[in-house]
């Protein structure tokens, strides 16, 4: 008898188990149904689409050789049934049928399976304040919010956009109103940085920058009051804690909920951050019914918490397992280190693991470095800065989590993918400084900087570094708290001292040794270079001359430079 | 009582050494010695030198911030004393005294100390064929060796040049002399393909072929008889088992060969491999005496054997933990993978682990995937096909290897580097699978192509997949011992039908299923489509309908057309 499979939900996840399965057992009978016409697209691309990057919506759900994936490619290339304008409404786990309704005709159907995938995907959260439902306001779920966006922008219907959230869907948005269109884009964002799910502020901040450079409105630590309608079908503004931003767009990207709604009435269960709960098989609490994607929560593996994350890789390795596992197989997917990527602008930004705060709200006492150095040799041209934090635990030096950014981001993505499948290992500092990656100067320096980020958290760590985040530096020094030793050249300096007189003192790094009586021996100093390497030293060699109330800014001027480029 | 260190060898592991050591014990008493006036220069980068990328040779010896490391840099920022034109004569191990002579007037001198360091480096191998030690006929070695060729390039006296040795370093000298200079230059190797430490012949074809599109005279299997000199002091040719090469330069890059002559005198074990033996600290067989970098052995962590890797990056890695040992830490160095990455043009290529052939000669049963993927979403513009081979044992489903090739040097590295770190660790298929990296559409697929490897790999092991390689493929074709059914769309496939007529049979994938039975049923069928997954699906269908005697072209067209340009 040849089993019977049905799959619900048509986008990553379903059409992965649906392929897969096909192909692992010919004889099954597999059917997938989705509320939509539009099937198997690929979701992430929508910015890419509303900003022109893909000319046509149909690039979304082509394959690599530009076949259409609609109901005959899946009928005749793949030999799956997909039946589409279908809503699940029921299942009869007893009798193991599943309850369907045409949403054309409101006919009701059934069939019965020997297993049922749950791809159901998460939903956009549409935050209740007054106008969220006027026309104008949208969120990006699926190919039909994208057509509708783009409709708008490219009729020369949107001069002004406000988008509500910087997570990485409302960052990627932004973009592309800004970049092709032109379109005057504010982003408003509840906490005090953007992406707070993804990245610490250190490395936030150099992000924030970028955007305001590339002409983008942000608002931080902004609460949304209430949306505004032109009172003739469009949008006049939205209304903010601090004031008004007239526009004519909103996009909602206020984070998804996962569909769980179907699973909880068939009484599966589903976990505290809201998604399915399935096991390392991707099986949900009935065994002959499995979940995955956007719709389940997965395993941290660093934190060790449940979470939700919804992201198409994780979506389509799950569906390759939930297949193999199907067919009597035993594949697991034990979770996720949270591994995310995302262009903005000019800048690739990485990161793996958890942030400082998320480090500490799990138990962590986390301690991090941060190293600002080249991507290629220094001496190789066209060489550009790159960022790296680093976070480990005091306590037993394991390393928790890692951010990058960067003005090229398939160099940024490879020092942070070099750490992101090892985190999941328990590993320590160490493995990171002695991290064995390509070396060649077009591609890396001989001591890359992520070893260095290692070695410099080795340093912190055994207290020999003594660091200051540029962050609470600008702070500091902004309060007088502390003077600046700047060990770069008198060329470099200047400026410094030119603005902010005796509190900037600048000995260059080869005249230290023989100058160190010309320093101030019992107040507090950050001391600086370009990078970080000899403030570092200064700092060592200070300590050693009975001079130790130092900080040494993280990152030196590099760092200072994409922080606050008002203070430089 | 200070300690007194000495550490004979001033570049590279030498350096860090000395200033590592510093940073951490701010009263040792350092003394650094090398024959050269040169010193801390960046080696790796002098093809760069050449090929005018670094216009000043200073550049290769100077810090990021632009400070010359030369003496007085190590006097006055790093409080080391450097002795250049210096050489090491003797060890006196039992008193602990190092004899030296100074080179400029032949003074002996000694110096006692508690720690010795030996970092003697390589010196490039210059085969014995007649003429190998003519003017003009250079190896790569020091800057001393850099500058000389660069001038006699830039003076124009070079119009035609011959490399020996298709390794690292003759690829990038190949590339320097011919990118920039218009150098007409050929490359000679031995062995049937480039980089055959580094590389299976199926990534070094592409990597071949590209060097031809660029205009380099590529000759494999080729063996050197004798460098002719055109007796006016210049060079004539280069006389090899097939010809007659004429050219005005030679370069030797034969591979290296460890220094060691003076740790042997002194009685240090020395490794099968001709490097000086070591234990995880980087102690030799006198517990006083480190050594690191190109004059020693390391241990192959897949492999399990010892080898020597001349690369910076181990050496600076290196030099830390032996200044860490030297104050009383313990950090160890545990071997390496053998991670390497060159750009060759506009291609970068990486690789880490064993190719077959080494994992052969090991005692492994190597099974191998190619997949040919794009480097972004392919539905994002600009990106471009990668070229991955994953290997992996049969029995154990270890992994063993990866290589990569592609047009996007960070990208091919990003790949490698993901997997490089994790393969001491004895891991199997499964877990490239189910490989964490990050995921956006500017940067990757939502299956990247390095969990496509793994599942290619998955497939093969488990018979469902049955492949074949390309030049095998080409090689049956051509003998008329195989057929071809190309599953892709008429317009792809006429071409082929053109050129090769009814040994080429064309059926579309969306069509397979109902036209299965114009098959020939009982002769061999190779099956190709653009990347290799429809073949895959159309192999598997074909199995289902009865016809088994399939082999899938691995990588596809996209394979063929980097492997072998006139085929296609």
């Amino acid at each position: 008898m040849p089993k019977k499979v049905i799959i619900i939900g048509a986008v990553a996840l379903g059409p992965k188990v649906a392929c897969r399965l096909r192909r692992i057992d010919p004889d099954a009978e597999i059917t997938v149904i989705d509320r939509d016409e539009l099937i198997s697209y690929g979701g992430c691309g929508i910015p890419y689409y509303v900003g022109g990057d893909i000319a046509d919506i149909e690039g979304l759900y082509s394959t690599t050789s530009h076949a259409v994936r609609d109901i005959d490619f899946f009928t005749n290339c793949k030999g799956i049934e997909v039946l589409s304008g279908v809503e699940a409404t029921e299942i009869n786990r007893k009798e193991k049928k599943l309850l369907v309704r045409h949403l054309k005709n409101g006919k009701k159907d059934q069939f019965s399976y020997d297993k049922l995938v749950i791809a159901t995907g998460a939903t956009p959260v549409r935050p209740p304040f007054p106008g969220a439902d006027l026309p104008g306001v949208f969120i990006v779920s699926n190919l039909h919010h994208a057509k509708a966006i783009k409709d708008r922008i490219s009729k020369g219907q949107v001069e002004k956009a406000v988008v509500i959230g910087a997570g990485a869907i409302g960052i990627e948005m932004v973009e592309a109103m800004t970049d092709l269109w032109g379109v005057e884009t504010t982003i408003i964002e509840m906490a005090d940085q953007i992406l707070p799910q993804a990245l610490g502020k250190n490395i936030s901040r150099i992000v924030e920058n970028h955007l305001k450079e590339n002409g983008v409105n942000l608002m931080l630590s902004e609460r949304v009051i209430q949306i505004n309608g032109d009172g003739k079908g469009g949008l006049q503004s939205v209304e903010t804690s601090n004031g008004t931003i007239p526009c004519d767009l909103v996009v909602m990207s206020a984070g998804v909920k996962p569909n769980t709604k179907f699973a909880v009435d068939s009484g599966l269960a589903v976990g505290r951050s809201g998604g399915i709960l399935v096991d390392r098989r991707m099986k949900t609490t009935d065994p002959d019914i499995y979940a995955g994607g956007d719709c389940v929560e997965l395993r941290n593996l660093v934190s060790g918490e449940n979470m939700t994350m919804p992201l198409g890789s994780l979506a389509n390795r799950q569906g390759r397992i939930i297949a193999t596992n199907i067919n009597g197989g035993s594949a697991h997917f034990k979770g996720t280190v949270g591994t995310f990527c995302i262009k903005v602008f000019d800048m690739g930004i990485a990161k793996a693991g958890l942030t400082s705060k998320q480090a500490e709200a799990t138990g962590y006492d986390p301690v991090h470095s941060i190293v600002t150095q080249h991507d290629r040799a220094h001496f190789y041209p066209s060489s550009k800065l790159m960022y790296i934090n680093l976070i480990a635990d005091r306590k037993t030096r394991r390393v928790l989590g890692i951010e990058a950014a960067g003005l090229k981001g398939d160099a940024i993505k490879a020092r942070v993918d070099a750490v992101a499948p090892l985190l999941k290992n328990n590993i320590d500092v160490d493995e990171i400084s002695e991290l064995e990656t390509g070396y060649a100067p077009p591609f890396a320096s001989a001591m890359d900087i992520i070893n260095n980020a290692g070695n410099t958290l080795d340093n912190i760590l055994e207290n020999r570094n003594i660091p200051i985040d540029v962050l609470d530096f600008i702070e500091e020094f902004k309060k007088g708290k502390t003077r600046v030793l700047d060990v770069r050249g008198p060329k470099e300096a200047k400026p410094f001292i030119e603005k902010y007189g005796d509190q900037w003192i600048n000995i260059p790094q080869a005249e230290l040794r023989s100058r160190i009586k010309e320093l101030p021996r019992n107040e507090p100093l950050c001391l600086m270079c370009d990078t970080g390497p000899r403030s570092y030293e200064a700092q060592l060699l200070l300590r050693s001359n009975g001079i130790s109330d130092t900080k040494n800014i993280q990152g030196g001027y590099g760092m200072l430079m994409v922080t606050d480029p008002e203070f430089v």
